[in-house]
C-alpha cells in the first residue's frame, strides 16, 4: 500500500466535546475551558476542535469524570475534588484544607511531583489530568451569624462538601452538599445557616450578601483551588504528539489566564458587596488553629486506609513546609509592605 | 499559477534563532528559553523550529534588544528593564521599584492593560512581546557591612541598575552597572560593597556568600521580575497564525515552570546559604518608607518628560491599587497562618 503523506498523518482532522463543571455564567472559571478549546484550535489550524458544553449539557456537573473514565466524552473541565466520594484522594488535585496556595499549587504540579504522582492516581480512573485554572485563595463563606469562636460553630448547617465538611464537623457544624444554584433559596429560607461558594466576583453574581450578613475569609479549605482538564486516558495516549503538545500548552495559559482574570475582578467585587452592608470578617487564630488541628486529624483517617492519599498527601505536606519558608522571606515582605501602603492610601 | 495546497501553506518550515540574555549556567532563567523552543517545536510537529542562543554566543546579553530591532536575530528571551538607556519606559515591561508581585504582574500583562500597553511601546522599536517567565520576589542583595538605618546606604558602591540605582542614589548609595561574572570579584577586592543578583538557587552558585556577609530581602526593585520574549515585528506579524499561537502559548508555559521552578528550587538554596554562615536580614521598614518616597520622585521626575512612562505607569499604579486590595484579604490572611505554622514547625 502506498504511504500517506506525512503531512497529513501529523494534522488529522480530530473532534472531540468537553464537558465543563461549570455553567457559562461563571465566565471567570467556566471560561478557562473556552481558553483551552480556542488555543487549542488556533494552536493546530482548526484541525483539533474541542467544542466545550456546561454543566447539564450532556452530563451533569459532578458526573463530569464518570463522562470521561466511561468516553461519553474525551474530557472534562473540572474540580478534582469534586470526586471525593469516589475516593478522598482526588481532593489532593484541587484543594485541600491548609494545602497550597496558587503559586505553591503551580509548583508543586509542574516542577515538584504533583502532575506524576495525581496522573498515577488518576490513571486508575483512566484519565490523564493537566492544570487549567486556579482561582486563588477563596473566601470563607457567608454566615448569617457571627462566628466569633470555636464553639459558635455547633450546629451552624454550613452548605460545604468534601474534606472541609468533614473538618468543620469535628468542630460542631452540619456541613450540607447543595448545588450552586441551590444555595440562595436555603440561605434565604435559613434551611442553612452558612454557605462557601468561590469569591467576591462569582459569589457577587449569585447575590449572597442580600441574605447572609458576614463575609469571612480565608477559604482555610481552598487556599488555592486547582481547575484541571481530565482527558480520558487512551484518548490522550492517542492523540498525535503535537496535538498533546498544544493542549498541554493551552491548560497552561487557561491557567495563569484563570488566576489573572480573578484578580482583575475580585477588587471591584469586594467593593460593591461591602458597599452593600456585608460586613467583611477573618475567622480568628482559635478557629483556624481548631481547624488545622481537626484537619491533621481527618488527613490521619483518612491516609490510616488510603495507601494512595498518605503518599500524595505526604509529599505535599514536604513540598508545603519547604515552599513556605522560601514565600515567608522576599515576597511576603514585599507584599506585607504593599500592603501597607494600600491601607493607607499611599500607593 | 497554481495555488499551493492549503495544508502545505499552514506548516511551512521555519527555524528562527533566539538570543538569550542570560548564560546557560542559570538553568532557571535561561530555561525559559528552552521551553519556549521545545514546547512550540513540539506543538508545530518539528515544523517552526527555534534554535537558543545563550548570552554572548551571537551578541552580548545586553544587545539583545538591538539585536531583534535589527532582525540580526528573529526573537529574544530577556528582560526588557536591560533597555532603559534607550528608554525608562521599558523598565516597566519586567519590573520597578515597589511594583507588583508575580501574580499580580500576570494579572496586569494577561487581563489589565499591561499587554496592550507594553506592545504598542515595544512597537516603537519593532517588537512584540509575549511574557515567558518570572523569578518572584527577588533578595535584596549582598552587603559586606549591615545596613540598619536609612543613613548607611551613604557612599555604599551597590552593583544596582537602572531604575532602582537612581532611586538608591537619592539616599547617597553609588549605584555600579556590573555584569553578572563580574560581580564576585568586585565584591572579593571591595571594589563594590553590595551587589544585588537574582535569588538564592542564582545567587548560592555565584557564590557571593563567601564574599558577603549580609544577605537582605526583599528587593523592593523586583517584586516580582517578569522576562519577555520579544520577537522581531514584522517576523510575528508573518508567522502563520497556527505558530502565532503555538508560540503564545510556549511563553505562558515558560511563564509559569519558571516560577515553579524558584519556587522549588529557592527553599534549598537558603537553607545552603544560611547554613555557611549568611546573616539574613530583612530591610527597616525606615529604610523601605525611604526607598518607597524616593521611587514616587524618580517616577514623577521621568513622568514629566516621557509620556510612555507616564501613560503605562499610571495604568499601573491603578492596577497596583486594585490588586493589593484584593490580595490583602484572603490569600494574605491564608498564607499567614500558614507561616506560622511552619516557623512554629507544625507544617
Amino acid at each position: 500500500a502506498l504511504a500517506a503523506p506525512a503531512i497529513a498523518q501529523s494534522n488529522p482532522k480530530i473532534t472531540w466535546r468537553l464537558t465543563s463543571s461549570f455553567p457559562k455564567s461563571l465566565d471567570t472559571i467556566y471560561g478557562g475551558a473556552d481558553d483551552v478549546v480556542k488555543h487549542v484550535a488556533a494552536a493546530t489550524d482548526g484541525n483539533f476542535t474541542i467544542q466545550p458544553f456546561a454543566a447539564g449539557e450532556i452530563v451533569p456537573g459532578l458526573q463530569a469524570l464518570d463522562a470521561v473514565t466511561n468516553s461519553t466524552v474525551e474530557m472534562a473541565h473540572t474540580c478534582s475534588y469534586y470526586f471525593v466520594g469516589k475516593d478522598p484522594t482526588f481532593a489532593i488535585g484541587s484543594a485541600i484544607p491548609f494545602g497550597l496556595n496558587a503559586r505553591l499549587t503551580n509548583a508543586w504540579f509542574y516542577q515538584g511531583n504533583g502532575n506524576t504522582l495525581m496522573n498515577e492516581f488518576f490513571a486508575k480512573h483512566n484519565v490523564y489530568g493537566l492544570l487549567a485554572g486556579n482561582t486563588g485563595a477563596q473566601m470563607g463563606g457567608w454566615f448569617r451569624k457571627e462566628i466569633n469562636t470555636v464553639d459558635d460553630f455547633k450546629g451552624v448547617k454550613m452548605r460545604i462538601a468534601g474534606i472541609a465538611g468533614r473538618v468543620l464537623e469535628k468542630l460542631g457544624a452540619v456541613p450540607q452538599q447543595i448545588a450552586g444554584g441551590d444555595i440562595y433559596p436555603a440561605l434565604e429560607k435559613g434551611t442553612i445557616d452558612a454557605a462557601e461558594w468561590i469569591g467576591p466576583y462569582d459569589d457577587y453574581k449569585l447575590g449572597f450578601y442580600k441574605v447572609a450578613k458576614y463575609y469571612y475569609y480565608p477559604a482555610f479549605w481552598e487556599g488555592g483551588l486547582a481547575i484541571h482538564s481530565l482527558v480520558n486516558l487512551e484518548k490522550w495516549n492517542s492523540l498525535p504528539k503535537a496535538y498533546q503538545a498544544a493542549l498541554t500548552d493551552a491548560c497552561a495559559y487557561a491557567n495563569v489566564n484563570m488566576m489573572a482574570k480573578y484578580d482583575l475582578k475580585n477588587p471591584t467585587a469586594i467593593k460593591q458587596i461591602v458597599s452593600q452592608g456585608t460586613t467583611l470578617r477573618p475567622f480568628s487564630q482559635d478557629i483556624l488553629e481548631a481547624c488545622y488541628n481537626a484537619s491533621l486529624e481527618v488527613y490521619k483517617e483518612i491516609s490510616a486506609t488510603n495507601a494512595d492519599f498518605k503518599k500524595i498527601y505526604e509529599d505535599q505536606v514536604a513540598f508545603k513546609k519547604e515552599g513556605y519558608l522560601w514565600m515567608q522571606l522576599s515576597e511576603y515582605t514585599f507584599d506585607t509592605f504593599m500592603m501597607i501602603q494600600q491601607r493607607n492610601g499611599k500607593l
